[in-house]
Order: C-alpha cells, then structure tokens, then sequence
C-alpha cells in the first residue's frame, strides 16, 4: 500500500516537475475529461471471441446462432457476477469459462490442432488493482487454461509457466485436467487436414468460416474500481515448434491497470507481441494523455495495421469506457453495463 | 518501407494534431534535446552481465578480475564490428556470445540449474529498424541461445518459440548444438544443492557471490543508425514448473526501436514482466517527450524500486546515448563509443 502510494506521488511529481505549460496543458487535458469519464459506469464488462475474415455470407445461421448464443451466456454470466457485487477477476475467469467451454471459439474445447495433431492452449490474466499477473503457455490437458493463469497469479511466484511445468503446477493447485482428447472437435480436425494438403505453414487457417485467429478475451470494472483482464487461445492452425504467441504475454495480449484500461488482444499475435499492443495502449495514456478510446483507435487502426498486423482489442478504462477496435472484417464481441446490452460480429 | 513511412506519418499526424501547446511545448523539448542529444556518437555498444548484491567484499580477486576479462573481450568484439561499418544486430550476437562462452554468467555456459538439475535457458533478439523479434525459452542444448534468438527473428514467421519446439527450430537452421553436460558447472551445481537445503524455493541464488539473477544482454547503435537489443539468461537457480521470466519476452527483456532506444534488463524477471519495462522507457520517451537518461531512470529507480522490483537495465537511444541504471548493490555494466570506454560493476 505504501510502495503504492510512493508510487503514485513519484509519478505526480515526476509528470508536474515538466509541466510550465500548465495552462495551455489543463485546458486540453480537461477536454480529454469531457469526451471520456462521462458518468463512471458502476461495471461494465467486455468479450471477444476473435477477429479475422468475419463475415456474413461465410456463417450459416446455425452458426451464426450459435456463436451468439455463447456470447450472451457469457455477458449474463459476467454480468450477474458484477452486478451482485463480485470481483472483476472472478467475473473475467466465468466468462471466458464459458467461451473456453463453448466449441464455437478457438480456446478450450475448440482449440485449433498444432502441425503434430495436438491442442496446445496459451492463456493469461492480469490484476489492474496489484499488477499481479499470471500466464500459462502450451498446456495440453488443463480444461479451462484461464484457470490455470488465475492460480498462476494467485498462488505462486511466477508470472509465467509453460507446458509440461505448467500442468504440474495446475495439477498441485487441483485445477481440474482432461484428457487431450477432450479438445477435439471434427471441424478443428479437417482444418489441420486441409492446411496440411494445401502444404500451409503454420497459419490461422485456410477456412474463412474458421478464420478468426481464435482467442478469446474479457476485461471488466467492478463495483469496487478495480479492472481486471484474460486472454485464452489454442493458437495457430498447424503450428509447429512450440510456437508461444501473444495470448500469454502481460503487456502484449493482455494489460490492465488501475489507472488506465484492462485489455485482451486477438490477432496475428506475432505482431502484438512487437508492437506491445496492450501496454502501448496504457502507455498512451498514461504519458500522452490520450483518452482510451482515441489510444485503442489509434494502435489498432493505425498503428498495427500500417505495419501489416491483423487483428483487435477489446477493453474497458477506469471510468468503465469501452473500446473494441479491429482492422479485419470482423471481430465477435461484446459488452454489458448498467441497462446496456451491445453484441457485435461485422463491422460497422 | 511504404508501411513505414505511413506509420511515422500518422504517427506525427496524430500527435501533431494535439499541440495547441506549440511555442511552450517545442522550448521545453528543445531544452530535452541540448541535454541528450550532443553530438550523436557514431556508433556505441552497451552490456550488462546482471545486476543484484555485487559488492566488492563479495568478489575475490581472482573472481573480479575473470568477470572484468571476460566484459573487456565482450566490449572489444562488439567495438571491433561496429567500427568497420559492421550492424548492430550482428555486434549485439557477438557480444553476448561472449558473455554465454564465460562460466562467469548465468547465460550459456555458466547457467544455473532448475529444480531437476537441468540447465534451461532463455534469449531474446529485437531489430530496431524492423522491429523484428526473436525469442526462445527452456532450450537445453543450444551453445548459444542468442544465435538460436536471431534465427527465430530472420528465418521464421514467430517471435517466441519454447523448448523442444524451440531446439528442433535451431536445429533445422544449423545452430550449434552441444550436450547438455556442457552447461555445467560446479559452482552453480553447489549453488543448487545449498538452495535445496536450505529448502529456498526457486531463488536467483542463496549465495551473494552468485546473487546476481545472472542475464547478460547488450545494445547497440550502428553507423547505419540502426540499434539493436539481445538478452541471454539461464534463469532462477533451483526454478521449477518450466518457469519463463522476462529475458524472452519482447517488452520487458528486450526492445529496440530506430525512433527511440535499445534496451536490455536483468533483474528479477516477474516484475520486468508485470511493468514491462524494457518497452515502458521507450514509451516514456515517444508519448511522454522524456529524454532516455531520464526515463531509464525513473522506470528502474522509482517505478521498478516502489513496486519492489530488483534489477536494472542497460540501453542506447538513437543518439548514442546511454543509461545503466539499477536499483541493486551493483551490476557488471559497460559501454564502448569513439574514444570512450567505461566498466563498471558497484554502486556509485
């Protein structure tokens, strides 16, 4: 509490000792106020379940259907949570539980298959309150690997595990485990058998139905300000090498802080992990004083898609704004606050 | 390039469009600019070989005098490239191959032993003229790690590769290869077995000679203007559950970029991770208008140290500028530019 005071005050005092343009600098900060807080939202509570090609024309109804319909389990599910005054970490784990559960997206059950036929899921979870971050990289046989990342936060020293360690130190914290067998889906199946004959690399996949990049993701702010943020994905269709991509990287595919947003990323996550996206949108922030929407617009829209990275963040500030960029077709996402309901697939 | 030129564009676009602050803000950065730039050095190479409790009376004569060869050897190699014209991605492997071929760093031969009595390292890469990425985690049998880092960044589409995955990568790209027995050595193996003992768990190491986190990394500015970053780390003493921590996570290990600074850090990686520094200081200096020396600073000695975060970095800014800060007892450091050579290891 004291280191994070001290820590506060250094930074107010590092940030003023600059400012003899303090007039001018108010005045367009207090603009930034305006357009931004609003009435603080009591919670709110934003998902996504990938960007990509997403289309209309290449979802059949049955699918489209079915995709919604997780979608809004997963908003009530985090909603309730919130609503009755519950943690935004407990209410980031259920969500993307039911994401991770549902075999629509590309985490859990639904996990693409790696270029050796097995589904190695990467997660990751941050505490916008402690910067307590935890993250899991690989694992095979964990059923919900965002469970994984919270005990990695929670219950041990580390930020990150990965693989074989990863299950061990899972199984110690008696997160329920499966077997690999429970994460095949035909459709995942016949993705790999194509990309494979296609002679691919390691891609998202060839099928514009499933290309979506995978990954799932929820932020929230809870009643008592604190935000929180986690991220879930089985990867890449066909990857090879223990390929670890951005999911469970703190500052790239998730970040939340207090004191400025909570964010999941999903995308070519090659791309987020050089460009920091989770973090730089913070940062922009924090130093450039950008209001979050303008930040997230700005990395995602401009940023990362001139250097030729795909993909979206979903997030929520302080104030309970909430930011979903993306610079592909579509993205599946959502959010809920107070009498406030949104589900989106295409763009706008 | 295109891309490139688009990006810096919008980039100035962005944060031009906010400077209604103009003729203040432009005298307050001027008087930024006196204090960093100087004369921009021609090139100039930074190392580090970890930071922690160094203390004189901790160092035999024999021991400091090995340590300070082997930094000499490091400084001269990557001098000897830079100065003909050579790039900074190849000084920085260089540089830190010396430092993975002395046993007297946790990196390469030298590393510490996990909790099995194995030897699982870590390396990064990052190009800052492309912001390319490499990275590797847990390999076993790679001679130097760092190679293995820059094959990830040129030869592959991925940035982050783990253990087998990643040794079988190298492996296809010719990467030297050696037998695990290799990497021991006896002090780090009595290190492991006094840490067992004593029944620490995974600690940097219960002795205050090797109390150093171990990680060597260095940065570079070539006479191409590029600058480069690489870190190399055999990790936590006695660590368990394939544990990552920050040395192979762009952001918080490693960054380079051509507008900003090159950076490496050592240190206690989980908070490396959680405040992903290496990124957070090139962000201070692009959004918040800080000079490198400063923002280096504040970063390690304030925002790190409050956080109670141990360790620091070392780094070059695009002018040849360079900061070591750290925020323990000491860190072996040093740097080499035209005429100017500097090795230190305590506190000032």
């Amino acid at each position: 509490m004291i280191r994070k005071l001290t820590l506060i005050l250094s930074i107010a005092l590092f940030f003023g000792c600059n400012s003899n343009t303090e007039t001018q600098t108010e005045k367009s900060s207090m603009k930034e106020e305006m357009k931004t807080t609003q009435t603080p939202a009591e919670y709110t509570l934003v998902i996504h379940g990938g960007a990509g090609t997403i289309k209309k024309e290449n979802l059949t109804p049955e699918k489209e259907a079915g995709i919604k319909e997780a979608i809004e389990a997963a908003l009530t599910k985090g909603e309730s949570i919130l609503k009755s005054g519950g943690t935004s970490i407990d209410a980031v784990e259920a969500t993307i539980m039911i994401l991770e559960n549902s075999p629509h997206f590309n985490a859990g059950k639904g996990a693409v298959f790696t270029n050796e036929g097995k589904n190695e899921m990467d997660a990751s979870f941050m505490d916008g309150n402690t910067q307590n971050s935890g993250a899991v990289a690989g694992v095979t046989n964990i059923k919900n690997p965002i469970r994984a990342a919270r005990a990695v936060l929670e219950k041990s020293d580390h930020v990150m595990l990965a693989r074989e360690g990863a299950e061990n130190f899972a199984k110690e914290q008696g997160i329920e485990t499966v077997d690999p067998a429970y994460f095949y889906t035909e459709h995942r199946w016949e993705s790999l058998q194509k990309a494979k004959k296609k002679g691919l690399g390691s891609v998202i996949s060839e099928d514009p139905i499933d290309y979506k990049f995978g990954t799932v993701g929820c932020a929230a702010l809870d009643k008592h300000g604190n935000l929180a943020a986690g991220t879930s994905t089985g990867g890449m269709t066909n990857k090879k090498y223990a390929r670890i991509g951005d999911s469970p990287i703190i500052g790239a595919g998730t970040y939340a802080n207090n004191n400025t947003c909570a964010i999941s990323s999903t995308g070519h996550g090659e791309y987020f992990i050089r460009y920091v996206v989770a973090y730089d949108i913070s940062a922009m922030m924090e130093y450039g004083g950008k209001d979050f929407q303008t930040a997230a617009n700005y990395v995602v829209k401009e940023k990362l898609k001139a250097a030729g990275g795909s993909g979206g963040i979903i997030g929520v500030d302080k104030y309970g704004n909430v930011a979903m960029p993306f610079n592909t077709a579509g993205m599946y996402r959502g959010y809920v606050k107070p009498g406030e309901r949104v589900i989106k697939f295409y763009e706008e």
